[in-house]
């Protein structure tokens, strides 16, 4: 009765026909397939900011949803299409490092996708959005084993996105995740590993701007100024009430936030 | 046999997972929703651009479809969320005055949502679109009853956005409730309550510019010339032939726009 | 059991409410319709981007598919809808050119479409995309037979997009069809007429710049270098590995491209 899910994360915007093959190859083989897009507003080949995207959004899917990835600067060289089960879901994307942050949040499998039967032909040398990892999502969601598709391999690319690193005795270098649409800065530092800065005094320093307030609430603070708040996803995020932190700061996805505890 | 329609209109845009969460948790609870985007590009926090798109769309859907509207500056302060029934229709929202363009053109009831059994637990304090609107809007489109989520009330918030305000005995001040893709400009005033622009001179100013001629088609001016036009939602619209409005008048989504009638 | 499929190409946005309104009145008459956005970025009024986006798409849907695409400069002048049956699926488009690309790949037959019972009332005159092109595409998809809509003629519009003009001896003048999201520049040289790029000396001219060099993937150069390719169209594109030949040469869809053999 329920429709197999598919879901979209891409690289490819809005205004070219890209998506919409993949939606029609799908449908071609899977025509009760409910497609949902995540988001295709990825930065051009940000394989970072794909992999917290993805990372955000699985698990608010029921299980057997098939999550598919295609942020792929690498198409048409070596690189492996991979996929992975994790959380009673599936994920399947190039073996670059954009299911990082899957990996470090649950127990997975990884396969290399090698049954070439899966494939449209002719394959193109630029495409496998469409002609690989469409066509593939699709028999997966209509049932084929995850077996069928190749096998279990553990050298998988793994990114330590969600890590920063340290500096100094009370220093570590992190990085901003993704500038949300409300200029929010998610930063790579998780409460579950950085609780002191309830407790201490802390600078966070990015773009040049220092930032040393800590709020529970957007509404802690007045309009205008800059704090760190625990994000839903869990990570400290550099916000202000009703603007845009990521203006007043003027950073976006990918720069540097450098954090010292006092 | 038909699939239960929910439509969303946000302020989240299409670059983060806000909306693939809502998506999500729809599916999770109704696997058979047939789930349409009105608009996710509405202006960060602005209300009277969401209460205008919103009350573009409603009347094209079938009966009973649920409209989710989340532009919701007030998260995780006191505003209420609202089940409200309309139109043949429902909608659910913050009640902050999104759906006040509902409440001038139909017959409505508001009810304050307060079960919180149809709620997302955790609860978190930031994204009631995916803890309260999504998982609401699922169930009352499965068929909870409008009444078990909570009673009605009166005391609503209703903002004037399509009621110009009397500035003089033949002048108005009005605001543009939208600039749309095509540059034109939509002023929040009637035809119906202003049928006077058809026989009498005036002057809108908008921008630094004056516009003093009014026309039945785009094509009744050339290209270049800036006029008046009776818009598909019934309100005056500052347009061009084949040019954008916005862009020559240097105007956009909620600018000022005086009448004087002559 | 498979949902008919109608899918959208328009210049409408995503910021409005004009694509949900067409989908709101082909759910009406379609509740299982599945209806799949190609692309509603094309440029506001760009009949031949238009062209080209619904060219590259509709060969991945599958038999059956119905496409809408209302890029509509005319609407509301006496330009004919018409209703094109081709390769096995139908389009339903205003008669301005916006099918050319169809109609150079695949035989097909064009019919006006003049039964107005077909129509929804009252008609606008500024919003055929939900007046007549949504529901004409339900009802066909719906199991109206085409010639219930109108009847065949010849003289439809037919422009030569994808013919660069002979300038000389050796030397052609083309133009960019799209600007990808990658930055690369699709030109109207079909590789199947210029086979001689990968045998004799050639020069591509675009914005001031001079492109000489012909790759067969992206990877043959490396990063910084614009060179020519084969895209997944067929058609000769500018490109450049991991860059932007767009941003580069500082050229967009519908820029001239120059092409001499020497």
């Amino acid at each position: 009765m329920a429709r197999p899910i598919i879901t979209l994360t891409t690289d490819f915007g809005l205004s070219d026909h890209f998506v919409a093959s993949m939606k029609g190859v799908i449908l071609g083989l899977l025509p009760n397939a409910d497609i949902v897009d995540i988001s295709h507003q990825v930065g051009a080949y940000n394989i970072s900011e794909a992999a917290f995207v993805i990372s955000q959004a699985y698990a608010d899917f029921p299980k057997k949803t098939v999550h598919v990835v295609v942020v792929d600067p690498g198409v048409g060289t070596s690189r492996r299409p991979i996929l992975v089960s994790a959380a009673g879901q599936f994920f399947i994307a190039p073996d670059n490092g954009v299911l990082s942050m899957v990996y470090s949040r649950e127990k997975h499998a990884v396969r290399a996708i090698t049954n070439a039967k899966y494939f449209r032909q002719p394959l193109s040398e630029t495409f496998h959005g469409r002609d690989i990892f469409a066509p593939c999502a699709a028999r997966l969601a209509k049932g084929a084993s995850p077996a069928s598709f190749g096998k279990l391999f553990r050298d998988y690319v793994q990114l330590a996105l969600d890590e920063p690193a340290r500096t100094g005795a009370r220093s570590w270098s992190g990085t901003v995740l993704k500038a949300d649409r409300f200029g929010n800065l998610i930063t790579n530092f998780r409460i579950s590993e950085f609780p002191v800065v309830f407790t201490r005094p802390f600078r966070f320093a990015a773009g040049g701007h220092e930032i040393t307030e800590m709020a529970r609430t957007f509404a802690d603070f007045p309009e205008g100024e800059v704090f760190v708040l625990v994000g839903s996803a869990g990570f400290l995020e550099i916000s202000m009430n009703q603007g845009s932190a990521a203006e007043q700061l003027g950073v976006g996805t990918g720069a540097p936030v450098d954090l010292t505890i006092y």
